[in-house]
């Protein structure tokens, strides 16, 4: 079993000397009450939650894993227990809206929270990660009764909600949702249908669950025009705030999957239940696709964590576990052999996995300065300042979401790797970590379309609007240290990285005004691409201000590993960049020339 | 549920156009056997089983796993009867010498013939697969008695075998074995201690299971060099034959394992067990590596099976899975939407499984011809000749090894990819393919054992003899190629990437003599660098074979189909050899540079 312990120190690092988050704070709604101390207090206290609460649970979720009978779900021993604990401190609605029951703290800090939830079991932290996704809709959308009534519970964690979109015969797609809403004449409508892989659709936490529900009115148009959006309790909820009666939803049955296995993943059965209209007819899609970036960027937390927890996992065994000598002469002469870690390759492995959790790290915490930003212009009203923080985040956003996942897995690869055979038995609880891993490649969008939506979306139909937005900010920080003697060399390659970014995008566009194919045939080499080139800015700037801790004589030890994991990343993983570039710029047409009838002969 | 189809056009296109196995087998003792009827009915044979019989087997070994219960492990459902069918049908001895019950045919035979298995059915495959190990073992190292004894009985498939050597302290470091083996006085031994990860070590296909078991005599020196080989039956087999009194061998437990559930992977506890040496005192790890190359070789077709499993999985979903319009505009505009096949990232996704099946395969067939030759020379006495072939095939061998179970391992991550979240559900079959094939990057040598293996002992020790041999095949190749029109920009990127391959090897070599760590800092990356080098050769032979039908008007469509994924190959997966080359010539310094305790601050 792997014991997480919270890397407070990288956490400190990073909002205090990287990015200096109370100078942020300054200028985000909620930031006067996010002092030193409080900041220190909450995420200390979520640490020892996460460490304490969460961890031990992370291999019994998976073993356990949840039973459906009779209509209903049993999560693994200790979870709802768990649930009451987190529920108790108020820990749902930390950074809700204070009116709501929150206590609108910023949403940096409640991405630490989860990150740090999410590290150290991410299963369990699954079941309040979906309420909030149902909370932010309810309260962008919603009526001020339907907050009432329905954001209150879920802010205070006596409720939890779900989002339920997909279909059988649809995922990513959809404008092909079938689902029923027809009004019953008293502002209220009849939801009818059947939704898939709906995360927390039922369990044993809470005694209501909130369902945001797409579904189609009577002669709405065909296809993602015509798809509107509905709140649908499991139990009826009366005018004083009580709920006891069913409302005709259903969980038909659970699903057997590769991981997550304490995350209970449902078939819900709308037949004839009552929902409620939130937001426009017909403007589902895009209200549910509100603040969607800050929902993906909780995904890329999987990644990340993963990294991390593995980490935690292989670091303690190499060097512990012995096998062979070093290529350089024995290391212990007086044992058996030497232990893992003196191995060249061993060490390629821990550091590929811890560059990847602090690097990966770097650009949550980045992202969700500026989802605070963006939550303060909402606030204030201020749309166009919203829609720009949006655009900024919105680039990022793929890139975090499909690199941290893809690299968070391969992380976790690693990890199982450096235990060697062993890696593979159930009891040493590294395997887990790639299969629970595997599905954020998958939702939330693949990462196939998270590339589209970068590549397509982001940058061609944005016409390039962000992705110049974040160069200058790289620019600017190059400009800034290429003279500085300690960052000449790293600041020299990113240099070249960013021009090759530049040039390379925009030989992309240019191809793509022939070939509209180039975009999905570059997709996704171009999103690993650039996600290594983002990682690059952020281990440089953390190299940097390692650099000038140690001038100070702070925290020298750790200053000096951060520089030599940023010189590790320089090395042994920005060169992926080559052929990633190489390939994405090739034409379509290796791709699209074969027939269709012609890719087997069986 | 996926139905394995044998790909009988793709092994017919290698062993008739690609490689002439006709004319090869003319060499080969066994050879004159295998007639171009013969072959057909053998392959033809073990398509059918494994479709029929095995396939459907697959998922039901995932899901009921093997039990255990008071010493004796059950199989799941239907393993046993497909196994009795195995051996009534004399497939176990089909390569084996004539003179001990087999059939005498070539080695490359038997390897497709574990293809096919192998593919539909890893993990029932691997009963078989050990058994075959511990023949060839007693075969080249026993005495006539103790050939006589067992192999006879393995042969005939009434008793299965096994390779006992990991233990719980080392699996790798094979040096610190510490089973006893104590002189009976009769000549036997008595056998004490305890083997881990035994796979088939206890099972219910057969009475009598052969245990190959490496031990140290008293005394004998410490290390490798004092490791003996023993035989060591679950039953103690009298002198007619009949075994029924047990020998102090029991299974202790089976392991809970990410995957490859219907493979009982077992704690073998010896107990004072009667053993009997094979080979000579203290060379027990040199006779077991004797035809490791061939085992190897085998687990490299764990890799290739699961890429051509796995693509065969994702291909018929990909053409009925309906989602979203083709960036060019609607190909099924009477649908609801496009099939997903039309989209350039998922064709990019199974045309990489495609290359990578059929890559692997071509390149695992090639090795399959120096391994006739090897054992041909092995029969014949020339024992020159035997490690010249030797030296040639184990060239290969890593890179087979690891190169063609890390990319099978993706390939079938694609599979899943390509299902999007449907994928991570089990009952598609597609996540399994993953879970099993893991472990193949685990046993028989991790990835950076086989890198060291590739780059330390076979390039640096070996002086290159064995990597100019196989420049040499494809330099030939180029030479007589580089003219054709069809073929001249394919053999133009094939010549730059074996000229880089020859450069960079030397680099490296010049930079080990000043620091060994770079042996194993370059290790991994230099091996995958090979190994996409190795295949472009391997397509770039088939994309000629392929030239050469079409030109004859022969199976034109597959032929095209072939000659279109060497172009993808060349297009989208040989580039990535660039990054691999930059991050395999850096200096070891950013991996060694970082003190143990500075891994982290927790």
């Amino acid at each position: 079993m792997i014991q997480f312990k919270a890397p407070l120190q990288d956490i400190n690092f990073l909002i205090n000397d990287v990015f200096d988050f109370q100078t942020h704070y300054k200028d985000i709604p909620g930031g006067e009450e996010a002092s030193p101390e409080m900041v220190d207090a909450i995420i200390g206290e979520a640490a020892r939650f996460s460490e304490e609460v969460l961890s031990p649970l992370y291999q019994v979720g998976d073993k356990e894993g949840c039973k459906f009978e009779d209509g209903k779900v049993t999560t693994p021993p200790g979870f709802k227990e768990a649930y009451q604990q987190y529920m108790e401190g108020g820990w749902q609605g930390m950074t809700s809206p204070v009116e709501y029951g929150g206590q609108g703290l910023p949403q940096s800090l409640g991405l630490i929270k989860s990150e740090l939830i999410g590290t150290a079991n991410w299963v369990w932290g699954m079941y309040p990660g979906l309420s909030q996704g149902a909370m932010n809709t309810i309260y962008l959308h919603g009526t001020e009764e339907q907050k009432q009534t329905y954001l209150v519970p879920l802010t205070e964690g006596r409720w939890t909600g779900t989002m339920c979109l997909t279909e059988p015969q649809c995922g990513t797609d959809l404008g092909q949702v079938k689902t029923k809403a027809e009004p019953n004449g008293d502002g209220s409508y009849s939801i009818t249908g059947t939704k898939i892989f709906i995360s927390s659709g039922e369990h044993d936490f809470t005694d209501n669950i909130v369902h945001i529900v797409l579904a189609r009115l009577p002669g709405a148009p065909e296809g993602t025009r015509g798809i509107s959006l509905f709140i649908v309790p499991k139990l009826k909820v009366e005018a004083d705030g009580s709920a006891t009666e069913a409302n005709g939803v259903t969980c038909g049955s659970i699903e057997h999957k590769m991981g997550i296995h304490g995350s209970s993943t449902c078939v819900m059965n709308f037949d004839g239940a009552t929902g409620y209209l939130i937001g426009p007819e017909n403007k589902g899609l895009h209200c549910m696709f509100t603040f969607m970036n800050t929902a993906r960027l909780g995904t890329s937390i999987q990644g990340i964590g993963a990294a991390e927890l593995s980490y935690q996992g292989a670091l303690p065994y190499a060097k512990e576990r012995r096998s062979m000598r070093a290529l350089t002469g024995k290391k212990s002469p007086d044992k058996v052999a030497d232990a893992l870690i003196v191995h060249p390759d061993v060490r390629r492995m821990l550091l590929t996995q811890k560059a990847i959790a602090e690097g990966g790290r770097a650009m949550l915490y980045y992202a969700a300065m500026l989802s605070d930003k963006m939550l303060a212009a909402h606030m204030e009203g201020d749309m166009k300042a919203y829609d720009a923080w949006d655009d900024k985040l919105g680039f990022l956003t793929p890139i975090l979401k499909a690199g941290m996942t893809e690299l968070g897995y391969e992380a976790a690869n690693h990890g199982v790797q450096v235990f060697g055979g062993h890696g593979y038995i159930q009891e040493w609880g590294m395997e887990q970590i790639i299969r629970d891993t595997q599905i954020a490649k998958l939702y939330e969008g693949t990462t196939g379309v998270q590339a589209l939506d970068l590549l397509g979306r982001k940058i061609l139909l944005g016409r390039m609007k962000s992705f110049d937005a974040f160069r200058e900010v790289v620019n600017e920080f190059i400009k800034t240290h290429k003279n500085t003697a300690e960052m000449k060399p790293m600041i020299r390659t990113l240099k070249r990285a960013m021009l090759g970014w530049r040039i390379n995008t925009f030989r992309i566009a240019l191809k793509a005004k022939k070939n509209r194919d180039m975009v999905g045939s570059a997709s996704v080499d171009y999103l690993m691409y650039s996600a290594y080139i983002v990682m690059a800015y952020f281990w440089a700037k953390m190299a940097d201000a390692a650099h000038t801790s140690i001038k100070k004589g702070e925290n020298v030890d750790f200053c000096t590993a951060k520089i030599q994991t940023a010189e590790f990343y320089y090395d042994r993983i920005l060169p992926r960049t080559r052929g990633h570039a190489s390939m994405m710029m090739k034409d379509p047409e290796t791709l699209m020339q074969m027939e269709e009838d012609h890719f087997a002969f069986l």
